[in-house]
């Protein structure tokens, strides 16, 4: 029998949950601090069987499914209901940090030792997730587990993929011993719930704890080929060029143009270029280059890329060049479920954690999750707002606070017994 | 004993020339038509090969230098004199044409076979050289072989260059079987010409067939390094980045501005881009570009690198980021000796070709000639003007023209015996 005083002053062990995370970081840390493990290496092998050890300890039931993706589960005492879950993924970027991602699966666990440390029941399961390939650095798609879960990536499409040394994701699945036999989508979810750093500068710069998520940027990736011609740098006069590369740069300053009119929300990022044939002394004759656009508002988002096909039509036409422009990803922006919002919130008020509204700018696997289940996302502050980089870091503080109020919330859609 | 009507008359074979310029072009031969042999490659070593064997049946004297310069001799009658030379190089961009270089290493043998056909012997030794890694695009320095010949590029520095592989030039001249004993610097040289396709587009739009070369361009070669801050393409709100790509894009406009500032004969180039992380959704921390700027005016030379440094001095401080900028190649504007550049044009007078002085934008071999010996440098047309590119053309009876120039400008100089 649990008393609503206990329930209400219960807390996780911020204490524990960090060692836990620099535990964990210690499997491919590299010597800035950073973490590199990827997907499916022999690094990310070491890493799943750590925590999945860790879960064995916590008396918890292990399942993996065909992509991966592997579920640990804290039983309920109602065996009719779904479980409600948590989780994110610890595969890393090749110059990742230590809390993308690994903070949102070791918060779970700690909200299950928390529950069993007090001896409180639950009527739905809790359960714990880790997804396969979130950051897709070395397999294409990124988000690759939850979107096979989700039903928006195809098994055979994810089995497929290949790292750069023709290496297949199923072949290294199976190598691992991570090829589970359990159906994705046959996995039953009450909810979803994600605690992640913020990636972003917004709750630092603006000193609160906890960021609520209402919502993800919608994201569209484009490839975009500017054709010249390729000429000696010295014999050549200028009048006469055509030099994909200068008009190329009118387009990546459009692209950041653009981000600008649509301010706050509106991101524009060139973040690739290859020139071709990319010599000191040849006027470029190709330029190939990555082109992200964000807007958290679908109508926005069209404008913004309606705004630059017809620039790039227009540079086109003005310098009669060939300029070609290819989709190449396209998530559409994520409302998160309302309840979960405003549970999240409530949490964090009733805990005494300053919060505010974030707006999404990353892609997380509760956007896949949001299709299938009632979901919400929790974001803690990073310092500098930096991630993807060695030097990502976290204070003790709000990695306790985010894990506090996933355990609270949690709490409110999984229902402690006899409260 | 030659007769005065027979020198007048004498002229090359323009056809055997062409079809010289197709077999070497077989050797690295592109699908789009062009070559691609880059110095010391084994398909360098194939196409001197190639040279060497035909210079030995045309009966001439092969010598090689510490530094893979190979020189090809027809003897003179007077053997205190030093040698008439001729030549270029062979090697090729990534993406070169059949002519550049080769045109007028082969118009050189052309030259050569006819004096023998005729059986006209020089009171001067006739050479022809081919030069190493003229291109420089697989080892910097550009010019290494001319360079070291001329004592402006130490034998070490140029053994040391290595290739993005590591492979180093001592070692590749070995394994090719071009590292001479001979010492540069050590071989004589009377009087030097060169005969190239113009790689620009002046003499076609002028409709001439003849440019007579009084000069080249002064040339600076800079590489400049803007830093930025890497961070997710997402979460990270415009205002607050720092983003290397758009700040070094910036740079990249001005200097193109500044080229077009000195008009007609400026020209402002960025032929290299690298871009760091070069990911698709991180904003770019560094940027490295080249930056290729020339004019045939030392003082004009000098201001636009001033104003150069100046813009980047500006930017710099007004971003508050910091942008390195390394001068790493430098040639003054050269003058050609006069004596030659006007036998040069007498000649064409006398052959009946049409011509103008053009001012070369592009470095050659001869320029490092000049500095050792009195130095002319002959130039045909090319198709559009372009050159280091695999579509580079030029027509049968310009290559023929050219060729037949540098024929009366070596004979003025070697001087036919009996006349």
């Amino acid at each position: 029998m649990t008393s609503a005083s206990l329930l209400r002053d219960l807390r996780v062990r911020g204490d524990r949950l960090c060692q836990s995370l620099l535990e964990l970081a210690q499997i491919g840390g590299t010597l800035k601090g950073g973490v590199c493990r990827l997907a499916l290496t022999d690094l990310d092998k070491q890493g799943r069987l750590w925590v999945v050890e860790k879960a064995r300890r916590l008396g918890l039931e292990i399942t993996i499914d065909q992509i991966g993706n592997t579920f640990m589960r804290r039983l309920g005492k109602n065996l009719q209901l779904a479980p409600i879950m948590t989780g994110s993924h610890i595969d890393t970027q090749p110059t990742g940090g230590k809390y993308d991602g690994n903070y949102g699966v070791l918060a779970g666990l700690e909200v299950i030792e928390t529950l069993n440390e007090h001896g409180i029941q639950t009527q739905a399961p809790i359960e714990v997730v880790f997804w396969t390939n979130e950051e897709g650095s070395r397999f294409t798609p990124v988000m690759m587990g939850s979107g096979v879960f989700a039903g928006e990536v195809s098994l055979d499409h994810a089995y497929g993929a290949s790292d750069i040394e023709g290496k297949k994701v199923k072949d290294e699945l199976q190598r691992i011993g991570f090829l589970g036999e359990q159906i994705p989508g046959e996995h039953p979810c009450g909810a979803y719930f994600e605690v992640h750093i913020e990636q972003g500068p917004v709750l630092e710069n603006k000193e609160k704890v906890i960021g609520v998520v209402p919502a993800v940027m919608g994201l569209r990736w484009f490839d975009c080929i500017v054709h010249g011609f390729e000429a000696h740098a010295g014999p050549t006069p200028m009048d006469i060029r055509v030099d994909a590369l200068q008009n190329a740069i009118n387009i990546m300053q459009k692209v950041v143009g653009i981000a600008n009119e649509f301010k706050p929300h509106g991101r524009g990022t060139v973040g690739m270029v290859q020139v071709f044939p990319n010599s000191r002394n040849v006027i470029p004759g190709q330029v190939q280059f990555s082109i992200d656009i964000r807007h958290p508002d679908s109508a926005i988002l069209e404008k913004m890329t309606s705004l630059l096909r017809k620039y790039i039509l227009q540079i086109s036409s003005e310098k009669s060049i060939v300029i070609d422009l290819k989709e190449v990803s396209y998530f559409p922006p994520c409302n998160f479920d309302s309840d979960c919002v405003d549970t999240i919130r409530r949490a964090a008020i009733e805990l005494g954690y300053s919060q505010m509204d974030v707006v999404s700018g990353a892609g997380h696997d509760a956007i896949y999750m949001n299709r299938l289940a009632p979901t919400g996302m929790i974001f803690i502050p990073c310092k500098d707002g930096v991630s993807h980089n060695e030097i990502e870091d976290a204070k003790a503080e709000h990695i306790e606070a985010g894990a506090n109020v996933l355990l609270h919330s949690m709490l409110a859609f999984a229902k402690p017994v006899n409260h």
